[in-house]
C-alpha cells in the first residue's frame, strides 16, 4: 500500500493571486500534484471532462454527498449545485499523491473537521491597498462589487491565524517557492517519515 | 526591535553527513545564517578567533554557565571543558538571525527544555549498512571503534521520533535542499507571520 499522500489547502481573499500560485506550483510538481476537483449538477459543456473540470453528477447524488457529510463546502447558484466532495480527495491521498485544495476561507472549518491532517496555507496580498489595485485592474467589477470584496477580504484576513502557514503574495515567484517549500517540508515531518526511518534500521545491516 | 530569528537544531549519528549538510546550507544562506559557536576552556591556538571558532573562556566562567543552567551540553576532555552555551544563541536570535545548532543527539532534551521554540531536524543515513561503509571509508577508526559507533548510531536512530523533521541523507544536494526548505517553511509558520500580517491590514488602506 502506498503511503498516505499530502493534502495542501490553499485559501485567501479574492484577488490575492492564489489561483496563479496553484497553477505554477502544479507545473513545478510535474504530475506529482493534483488539484482537487469540484462536483456540480450543471450539465457538461463542450470539451469539459468528467473528473477533470468537474465531477458531473445528478442532483440526487450531489445531495446524497451533502447528507453523508461528504462535502467540504457547497452552494447553489440558480438551479445548479456546486461543491467540494471529500471522497475523491481521500482516494488520491490513499494513492500517495499530493492534492491541492483551493477552497474558500469559509470552507476551512469543515476541512479541519473532516481532513484534520491537512496542511493549511493562507495566501495574503501584500496590503489591502494592493488588493484593491488588483481588483480594480481586473476591470470586471463595479465599484460597489469591489467595496464588497474589500470588506470580505478584511474579514477573511482575520482568519489567517487559523491556518498553519501564511504566504504573502508580493512577488509571484517567491510565493510559489514558499508553497513548494511547504510541500517539501511537510513530507519531512517526523510522523510522515517513520516508515522510511524503519527501513534505515530494519534492512540495512542484513 | 527585530523579529525573533529562527533556531534550527541539527542532530544525527556520527557519519550521517550533518557537518557537510550544515556547511552547504550556510553557503546557501549567504550571511543570513550563523552556526552556533561552542565554548571551551582550552587555550586559543594559532589563527583561531574568539567567537568564531570557539568562545575561549576561563574555567570559572565556563562553570558559571553550567551552574546557571546556560549550557545545552558540555563535556570534559583531559583538563579542558567544551560546551554549547545558550547565551550567544539567544543574542543572535534577538537580532532576527537564523542560527544553526549542531548538537549531539543526547543534547536534544536540553534544547527542548531551554529553547522550546527550536525547529529540530534529525539527519539519518540511508541505511545502517551505508553508515558502516562511510565510517570504514574514513579510515580513521579501529574496527572496535566502528562497532561502538554503530551501536551508538542504532540507539540514536531511535531518538529520531523526538525531532520535528527527519532528513535522510542519501544524496547530499537533496538533503541540503530539504534543510533549506525546512528553514524557509519555518519562517512562514503563522505564529512567525502575524506581525507581517498586521502590516497587511493596518497600514494598507491609509
Amino acid at each position: 500500500m502506498a503511503e498516505q499522500g499530502l493534502l495542501l489547502v490553499i485559501s485567501g481573499p479574492s484577488g490575492c493571486g492564489k489561483d496563479t500560485i496553484i497553477h505554477e506550483v502544479l507545473q513545478h510538481l510535474d504530475g506529482e500534484g493534483f488539484l482537487s476537483v469540484s462536483m456540480t449538477t450543471r450539465p457538461k459543456r463542450g470539451e469539459e471532462v468528467h473528473g477533470v473540470h468537474y465531477y458531473f453528477v445528478s442532483e440526487a447524488e450531489f445531495l446524497q454527498n451533502v447528507q453523508n457529510d461528504q462535502m467540504l463546502e457547497y452552494a447553489q447558484y440558480g438551479e445548479n449545485y456546486y461543491g467540494t466532495p471529500v471522497g475523491p480527495i481521500r482516494a488520491l491521498l490513499s494513492q500517495g499523491k499530493t492534492v491541492i485544495l483551493n477552497i474558500e476561507v469559509t470552507g476551512g472549518k469543515n476541512v479541519r473537521r473532516l481532513l484534520p491532517f491537512a496542511v493549511e496555507v493562507f495566501v495574503a496580498p501584500p496590503s489591502l491597498k494592493e488588493l484593491r489595485r488588483r481588483l480594480e485592474k481586473r476591470g470586471t467589477e463595479t465599484p460597489d462589487a469591489i467595496e464588497t470584496r474589500m470588506e470580505i477580504a478584511t474579514r477573511e484576513l482575520a482568519c489567517a491565524k487559523d491556518y498553519d502557514y501564511i504566504v504573502i503574495n508580493d512577488a509571484l515567484e517567491d510565493a510559489v517557492q514558499d508553497v513548494l517549500a511547504i510541500i517539501r517540508t511537510s513530507k519531512l515531518k517526523k510522523e510522515n517519515m517513520l516508515n522510511k526511518l524503519s527501513e534505515v534500521t530494519d534492512y540495512a545491516e542484513s
